[in-house]
């Protein structure tokens, strides 16, 4: 008996009295004529009244089973196999590039039998896949961690930073981290703190699409962060990711001001309140931004990070004990995403207040993404300051929360703490200009 | 002795040995000559050691103590004086316009002397203050809080909800909520959903400036308000606010597709994945999209909400106490802002799935801000449809929040608030195409 998983009541019953598995190509017959397809998990828990046939177009189709008048299995499935080719061989002189692989879709390849997608290629396979490297750069690939980007953590964050500060002082020229897009944006804040000064150009990269699909953004993304980070004349931690929905730029964002604004669009990344550091075309580096650090320098890489901060975004009505259940888990830092110039309700403020002097780190942003927190215009703002929360200007949410738990890792706090998080470390503000 | 709030330290002394107080005209020796303003309020608490001017020119200047070789007091402040005109009498068969204020920027005055902004206009002052209004429609003002949007609750809501209901019944043509900004697309998602079917255009407003700064937005905003709300051929419910920086149009949003994007932009609101309601110039309407509600109809409001659902943004390593908490504080619903497609951890989908099976409503939005939450492409999000999470679409966080407390206020529970939290009550959702 082969897998039939997802599959319940009548229309497992009636696979099992065809002998299909999954990965079988069935012809069913319906009343309106036969559909023969590949037959595929099902993910919809629960419901027994439907198989699902993946047909040669790529769509799959949901059939009621109990208006069929019968199912069987035209060809048996086989597992698919998958080897890859012997890695081209780079060409000599060209500049070194260490490839960390984190899981994700860039890292992904679709099971095209039953459409699931998962975090299943190597480095070393992607490598074999986009031969166009190999004319770039000697690249080394190396798989750190093989996860979904939603599970990655600050312990990840750390491990990244120390591998990445390994590879400097091994003389690499750049290097890449492929990353699942989810949470690119926090990985690249977390990073561009840890590794601020960093003397190579250290680029993350994700796919929207997997790397199997048509429409998919991961090999232009992968040349395109692999030629930076070997030859770009700057340094520091970016984000590489389509330009547009056409296919041939790639924007380069700062690690510590970009934000995945779209769940699906392969130039779902944008730069927030900041242009663009770079943007990449076919034939190498179009646009490159003013003030980028550039190339070499001292670097002292701080790796260190402690997760006991919380981001947490007010809503009206929100209760005071949201913050009082934060304070009891641990949390040594908050960062609040207020609403517009950064207000919370009176009763946050006391909670907030009586967090500050037992000892936390609250630190302001504003839901609102574009613009700059500014507690000094409304009553609400200036009760806020005097409660003692930090205004954080124009840092977006996601990388206060990984500055805080990068600033409280340094061992910092009290006013150390509240001056390291009001610092310009890494870009990630842009200094308030009078009138303002 | 007269106010000296905010101010410590030498600054108080060297004030208090002056005889000054908040509003006195000042003149200070400086080293580089004399500098002659008003005496404002300090915010930055704790600072002994300045003094701020507000100058002529409308900027404040700080002023150290210790550099100073004098401060004399000029002019004793005077209270300041308002007296609203009587406002002018409106012709007689225009529509008739209710318009509630509630507080916030639309109704604040700027306190000239100390640029202290508060809500401290009527509505009764507001119409005074923009006569053109009285060519456009007869207003009723109305206020019913004087509070900062950020201390809006759902109770208000529920207020705000039969109000407007009572004056459909009372036969006003259309009806406008003056409200701040800070929480404005929050209101206008929850009276989407009490007001289904509303047979007139109920219009909320706000403004970026305060009333009394040269750049201010409030009346033209205001009078595209009622122009609307007074004359327009569609009903339901609406935002009007500037679109783009020039002082000429206003953008009307669907009330469940807006979203306040900039802090401080006057064209900050913005609908997110659907085009603009409209679009107003001095002139009248510009643009109607197709498919809004004509007026008149059966109307059925369902003003009642409970405040008990959360909203709860996932980062990375949230711990899963985070949701613990908010079940033992007695949320009935939760939506989680998710990662892209909407996703969390694992740590977090177990606790989800408890939730659900302890009867709780959980529902998944995305951080994204723009697309589609999918849980049907990676395990993650299977894993999540399998915990019982439901999946908004493309519903805005904000608008989910409003629509659970809508829901739970409804009494559903179960499938009955499953089902009705995946209806499109009120355009808060756009269908799936196929393929999606």
């Amino acid at each position: 008996m082969g897998d039939l998983s997802g599959y319940g009541g009548d229309a497992l019953k009636s696979l099992k009295e065809a002998g299909a598995a999954i990965g079988d190509v069935l012809e069913a017959k319906t009343p309106w004529g036969e559909v023969t397809g590949t037959l595929v998990p099902r993910y919809l828990y629960g419901d027994g009244d439907h198989l699902v046939l993946k047909l040669r177009s790529g769509y799959n189709v949901g059939l009621r089973v109990s208006g069929l008048k019968g199912v069987r299995v035209v060809a048996k499935g086989e597992k698919p196999s998958f080897s890859p080719p012997a890695p081209p061989k780079p060409a000599k002189g060209l500049p070194r590039v260490l490839i960390i692989g984190t899981g994700g879709t860039i890292a992904s390849r679709i099971d095209y039998r039953t459409g699931a997608v998962g975090p299943a290629i190597t480095a070393a396979e992607l490598y074999s896949l986009v031969p166009e490297l190999s004319g770039i750069a000697q690249v080394h690939p190396e798989i750190m961690f093989d996860i979904f980007s939603e599970n990655i953590t600050p312990k990840h964050w750390s491990r990244l930073a120390r591998r990445v500060a390994k590879a400097v002082k091994e003389g690499f020229d750049g290097v890449v981290v492929a990353h699942g897009t989810d949470t690119l944006g926090y990985t690249a804040a977390a990073l561009s703190f840890a590794l601020a000064g960093v003397p190579v150009p250290v680029v993350l990269v994700g796919a929207q699409r997997s790397s199997d699909r048509p429409s998919s953004d991961s090999s232009l993304n992968l040349i395109a962060a692999v030629s930076v980070a070997g030859t770009a004349r700057f340094s520091g931690v970016y984000v590489a990711m389509h330009l547009g929905e056409s296919d041939d730029k790639i924007a380069f964002h700062r690690g510590t001001r970009v934000r995945k604004n779209h769940t699906s669009r392969r130039d779902a990344f944008v730069s927030v309140d900041v242009p663009l550091a770079a943007v990449w075309g076919r034939s190498g580096l179009e646009y490159v931004s003013e003030g980028l650090p550039a190339r070499g320098g001292a670097f002292r890489p701080r790796p260190r990070f402690d997760g006991r901060a919380a981001l947490i975004k007010f809503y009206p009505s929100m209760p005071a004990g949201a913050i009082r259940a934060a304070r009891r888990a641990g949390a040594k830092a908050l960062v609040i995403e207020g609403t517009g110039l950064g207000h919370v309700s009176k009763e946050l403020t006391k909670e907030l207040a009586a967090f500050v002097k037992a000892g936390g780190l609250a630190c302001m942003t504003s839901q609102c993404i574009e613009g700059r927190v500014n507690l000094n215009v409304y009553d609400t703002g200036r009760d806020l300051i005097h409660a003692g929360v930090l205004p954080l200007d124009d840092m977006l949410s996601e990388t206060a929360l990984a500055k805080a738990m990068w600033v409280i890792g340094t061992g910092a706090s009290g006013a150390r703490a509240r001056e390291l998080m009001s610092a310009n470390v890494a870009g990630e503000t842009t200094p308030r200009t009078f009138p303002s």
